[in-house]
């Protein structure tokens, strides 16, 4: 099942420099995997923000909540839930 | 270029039911000509209400407000556009 | 799955006093089928309010949806939902 | 008598780790004590954030806020409290 | 228990006059039959606006939602509620 | 003449426990001060919440503002004022 | 004493036009009554809305809430007051 | 002097067809009027929205007000004006 | 011309003291010379809060911007300005 | 194609001074590039706050967003994005 995501991150203009760039290669690495697996199945980012647009497939709200609550980012981050379905109008049969 | 639109639709609940039931008809088949067309690349219910969230391809911020301001509940709509482009940390080459 | 759901109905204070009361008995009849069936698991008044703040247990959000969107007294409820999971910390094994 | 509550939970991310794994299970033990005697009678996780919904059974306003209010976290938390009776349309005869 | 209640009358500006005067002559009745009773304990105008601050005290949630629902106002009314307590710094012993 | 004061209270949860303490004394002392002056008229508790709600009997706007500053968790407060008086309905002949 | 006031006019667009004229024409004279007093002390339009910020010199909240709600156009009013007093600052010795 | 104005317009959906129409153009009439004396120096459309973002070119802020409130469409408008200055990275001399 | 500026003062609680003090004097000595120019025509608090209206008099949106930016407070201050210009209403030939 | 941009600064007040002078003269020569170039369009202070409203001329979102997010200041910034287009009613043929 669709959950429209919508993450804010607040990183610390001061945090040290290396740290920043180690949790943003370790999210990275974390949202590539799961962009592979299928469940987080769109990402885009908010044009002049340090925030993004996602849309996850998983399997229920707790599989959602373990999946970003495990980001490396996710203590920085605002995040925004809501769920999504099929819409009667849409031309496809499926979620999509 | 991708445009994040969220539509929530304010229909007078004492419109003439016919009238509404041709509104919604023409905004379906509007809806999903545009889809075919590739300009409304998703379309998904906001789980609970009468909202939708939806990704527009379009060529520029003009034909997105054609777009929208020609379909048949725009006057009933509240419509929030947020500009997206593709995430540095996206799998995929293209902003899918 | 779970999702809570707090449910504003903005009846207008002047509509026809029988058609009023019909809505109402409807909505009341079908929230009693649905908590009958399991689907509606809490239903509470906010107090001063006329609103309620209920647990859903559904399949999926399209089910959700459905249930919802058919509700007698939809067209005039403000609705905002969020998807529950289990706690951590509760002490029992289930989202009860 | 019944009141929601919703938790949200700011840690600052950059706390000591022990000191923010000791109030964790802190709280989680005083959690499942209440849970235990009655009175915090639901607690669930909102997917996505770090935050809860909960009902509690108190004797009073009072009652509340002395549970609240001294809950380990309770220094870190937005409070939104809500009054709640039995809907009108409940199936069941107690405040369930 | 004591709830403060704030009351923000919405009468539209064209109700008949005749009929906005008997409910608020209504109104004012029930109001000063519930002050009588300790049951509306204070009740002040705020300053400017057509709305007021009270405080109730009521057996229980459900005791205060029938009051305030029986209002002849109530449908024309945005309300606030919120549960009190006795302070720790009052220097009475009740909550008054 | 009478002004309802909201007071949240934010307290960095990280202050030195010794001048919290102190603090805290000096805020009960001086508000029984006031209140044994009859400026401090009530003093409630938000249930579940650092925050009162009060009601000052004061001379003017001027010493309501000089009452408030001088309040040692002042420099911490969010601090909401508005302005009361008799409501036609009352039952009382004065401001109570 | 000193109240800040600001009012937003919400008149109907569709009102009878000879209507708004004259509960304009019988607010501007009221309008003028209490400047020529000295009650409403200044009058100014807040540029491009229809609303305007004033300030007030009244005797006690009672007589600030007798004076806006007997305005002409008070039931089609949004209307804001905080309380103001001589700032420290002030090279003047009253509340001027 | 250069204000910037975004105004929002609502009109009813409902309202005549040959009104509205006849509204629009006068508005457009008066609009391009504005812009060929220099006065209304920017006009852009919101993508998506009824509504548009404009900068002026004012006398001061009662001329502002006088061009504003004489908009055929103003008592439709939601308008929000904040007053611009040339920035000191500007590489221009003016304001332009 | 008059400008409407409503300013909130956010001095970290755990400022040094005499910093404070300082940054205090420097704000008075300025706003009162300000203040003998006629520049800041009108200063008031707003009671109970660490926070002032004031109505500034002068030649232009970057005059007022020099001012208020060169204020000691300016780094702590939320500001919010609005353009004011004479009340049609008003029984003065000018804006005061 | 354009964009609306509001930048809100939000430096720290304790920043060291010689660090603060950096950022914002490499900001101001970034910005003054960007000038040039044809790209920040159009560069305006708000009156009164640390704050401006800009017009970005691009190629794409994705073009904006990485001019922005290059900024010496993005890390402090508050940025809303809004896409524009040529209005119906302008005189101009292109978006000017």
């Amino acid at each position: 099942m669709l959950f429209h995501v919508e993450m804010t991150v607040n990183l610390p203009p001061d945090m040290d420099a290396e740290r920043a760039a180690r949790l943003k290669a370790d999210e990275k690495a974390m949202s590539q995997k799961l962009q592979r697996e299928g469940v987080w199945r769109h990402l885009w980012r908010i044009a002049g923000r340090y925030a993004n647009i996602s849309v996850f497939d998983v399997e229920s709200p707790a599989h959602l909540h373990d999946v970003l609550s495990q980001l490396p980012l996710f203590p920085y981050m605002a995040v925004e839930v809501r769920a999504l379905c099929r819409h009667a109008s849409s031309i496809r049969d499926d979620d999509r």
